[in-house]
């Protein structure tokens, strides 16, 4: 997608700006600023998430100026002085950014994304890199949820109409697809991204004929291999079944072929779904699948499984494209730490009444325990960035907020989650290609213990700081209050 | 926004691309079709929605068109011939659209937009028209929620960060500024449309200086006129609200300057904020407003002024730019009629187990009628487009449903809902200025009853069909059973 056309500099809250003219003109223009990207709560009540939306920060970065119309613009608000807008002019992002990649599992509090660079250049990205992941990684969330449940029945995305804007359709479908979703409907997430897109029929189509027939029959026609007939625009038991086998028996049969599909987008799919095959399989139509949509989620999705429904795909819309349950994704940006012409790191850390909002301070890295014998993920442990952690002997690690529970690890393989996407301004990651991130996070949920993966009442996975940062926050924590 | 940098032309679902290759090749190429746009339910149980989003409707239809490589893109999926690729190639919308201008308070089922096309035309643009009505309805929608709760108190819109995508960042401020709210926080937004952006400190600013009492003075004297202080970084009492008093004393006063605010982010809103005015007060600052953010919607602000809490101006990010209490808006394209070469209209329905989807047949308009006495709204009235509403005299209405309701409209006034928009793929609407669609929103809600406007139980406006329409509907519904 051409960034530049929508010259996404200005894609920023307003107050960065202002904050940028302040830095500019302070005494604190030259220092670097160490901000980290995480998220406080899994939306739904769900024990992980999955991180998405890195690639488009990238390309973002990467094509991120000011062009004349938008320092015309800034010039009219009469706010920022001719220095600054010169600034601007010129502007580039010269620093540091490290991420987990795409598709990878990510708990509370961890850095999903951390940027190192010059205070105003930090600032002005904030908005756009929360976007991102914001957005995506609560869409491939979403799926994933989704995913789990079909139990292995294919999903297609198809939310586009009820997507909030153009980027939350083709975005959306990109995310759903690392989730774990086969393919979507949008025509524009294939052409930019590939991923397979689909689709068959709408009422429309069905109506738009002399005959609900002759549609089906038409259709068949002209998309003979695995065509999908809409059956419920009339009546479905009434009309639609008995001319599906009807267009299919006279057009596909004489040609040789028998894979297609019915497809049911109302009314009570289990019943549905059970008398639709009883009466398919009865026609002699076996190799007739059913796939079926109409507000599904997870939940509807995993009861209409229980309940024996007669289903072989489904088709999700407004409910993944908008994570309609839970919408947000509440990552932050938060300062962390600065540091000075001197090289030296001062950590920062922000206090709040509620709790959950102070961070965890210092230019950090996080690493990954999996356990040799299962293979499953043990524990995350969030350290200093110039830590050690010594990766073959016994590791005692403790929870953050009730510090006697410890636990002594031992076996293991360690992962460091992040790598380096920007160095200097210079993006240093190779992206993979978008069938291999949704491969990777097929991966990564397979590390991860039922009791993560569950729906209701998750295990709270371990996130463990060092002795070392932790230490650290409770002196930062002490001195301040 | 250049929207053919994303060649929206194949923002479309798949099924519309195979659609319209048959179409094409089948008999029904040259009809024309006549499609609704319409929703079913107000998101949160309310009474009523706004309309919005028609004019990035507008500048899609006129860009578009198939570029090489969205030809090339369909080519390769090895569904589509040659002389339909052809046919895209020289592709461009022909058609009519009708549509009620934006900021318009809409009622379910009623005809937001309608368009008479030939059918691929019609067809292939499903998507995009609906996607912006609904993205844009949605969040005009809840935004007019929470400017009525907020009883003229200004709000911010700044979600940006938080919402799904670039174009939900920046047409969802759009649509949330012609609901009712003041401003954004997203720059893009303020360049593209004029919604005007402000914005002030984040957390960092404070974080970046030795001192909090540091960071304060140096925004001051940098943005003397009307700065507004973020006070909870590290203690709003402790050291936020006091930093904040000696700057604006130290600073402004001298300059002759009272205007200015604090911000509270965290916390429990009611107390913190009584008690910061007290202390303003007491200081003499009782110019310095006090804005307050943290997760609000239209309950919360309703809440917030109930119990007391000194509050003048509200900043609202993820509830309002996602609508997280219920994020879709499910507007919906049904085919309501055909045109053959004959020029006779055939009106279509679509049957549904669900009897709230059994569509409104024909090709239709609709009309509002409104007291003379009161200027309020009484009841909107949809008829076949080939009828008289007799404009002056006593006129019965019925209910569709329980049809013995009947009223007598007498001493009314009537407007027509919809105008057109494009004529034989002319544009022939002048789309307003933002300000004034804001405007003509705020009127729009002044002409309706508080029962209709109220969270609660709202009273059910009277949306009924012309006795034509009905006898119509009720003939398909007979005949097709």
């Amino acid at each position: 997608m051409k960034k530049d056309a929508y010259n996404l500099a200005l894609l920023c809250d307003f107050y960065e700006l202002t904050m940028s003219r302040g830095y500019f003109h302070s005494e604190v223009k030259d220092k670097i600023a160490y901000f980290d990207v995480f998220y406080r709560r899994v939306p739904d009540g769900g024990g992980y998430a999955i991180a998405a939306g890195l690639e488009q920060i990238a390309e973002y970065i990467m094509g991120l100026h000011f062009d004349d119309d938008d320092i015309e613009y800034l010039r009219g608000k009469g706010l920022f002085d001719e220095e600054f807008l010169e600034y601007l002019r010129t502007f580039r992002f010269t620093g540091d950014i490290w991420g987990v990649p795409e598709g990878t599992v990510v708990f509370p509090h961890e850095p999903i994304l951390t940027v190192r660079a010059p205070v105003i250049e930090a600032q002005l990205i904030e908005t756009y890199v929360l976007l991102s992941i914001n957005h995506q990684s609560l869409i491939a969330t979403k799926a994933s949820r989704m995913v789990r449940s079909a139990k292995g029945r294919p999903i297609s995305e198809f939310g586009s109409r009820r997507a909030h804007g153009e980027g939350a359709a083709v975005y959306g479908a990109r995310a759903a697809y690392i989730g774990g979703c086969n393919g979507t409907a949008c025509a524009l997430s294939d052409k930019l991204f590939g991923v397979p897109a689909g689709g068959t029929m709408a009422h429309s189509w069905v109506q738009m004929f002399d005959s609900e027939y002759e549609a089906f029959e038409t259709y068949c026609k002209l998309y003979p291999n695995n065509p999908t007939l809409l059956v419920d625009t009339y009546s479905v038991f009434g009309s639609g079944i008995p001319n599906a086998i009807k267009a299919i028996k006279e057009v596909l049969w004489p040609m040789g072929l028998k894979k297609c599909a019915i497809r049911i987008d109302s009314g009570d799919i289990t019943y549905i779904s059970c008398k639709a095959r009883r009466i398919l399989d009865e026609a002699g139509l076996t190799d007739c699948r059913i796939t079926v949509s109409n507000s599904l989620d997870e939940y509807i999705i995993r009861d209409l499984i229980m309940q024996g429904a007669q289903v072989d795909a489904f088709g999700i819309g407004e409910r993944l494209i908008t994570a309609k349950s839970a919408p947000v994704f509440g990552g932050v940006y938060k300062l962390v730490a600065t540091e000075g012409k001197d090289g030296i790191i001062t950590p920062k850390i922000k206090i709040s009444e509620n709790i959950e909002k102070i961070t965890n301070p210092g230019f950090k890295k996080m690493y990954r325990f999996y356990s040799n014998e299962t293979g499953k993920a043990i524990a995350d442990l969030m350290c200093l960035h110039d830590e050690e952690v010594d990766h073959n002997g016994p590791m005692e690690i403790f929870d953050p907020e009730y510090t006697w529970k410890r636990k002594t690890l031992e076996n293991y393989t360690v992962r460091e989650m992040s790598v380096p996407i920007f160095k200097n301004g210079e993006l240093v990651y190779s992206f993979p290609e978008l069938s291999e991130v949704r491969d990777h996070c097929a991966r990564e949920i397979a590390t991860m213990w039922d009791e993560v993966l569950r729906f209701e009442n998750p295990h709270a996975y371990y996130v463990d700081l060092s002795e070392k940062l932790w230490n650290l926050k409770h002196d930062m924590l002490s001195q301040k209050k």
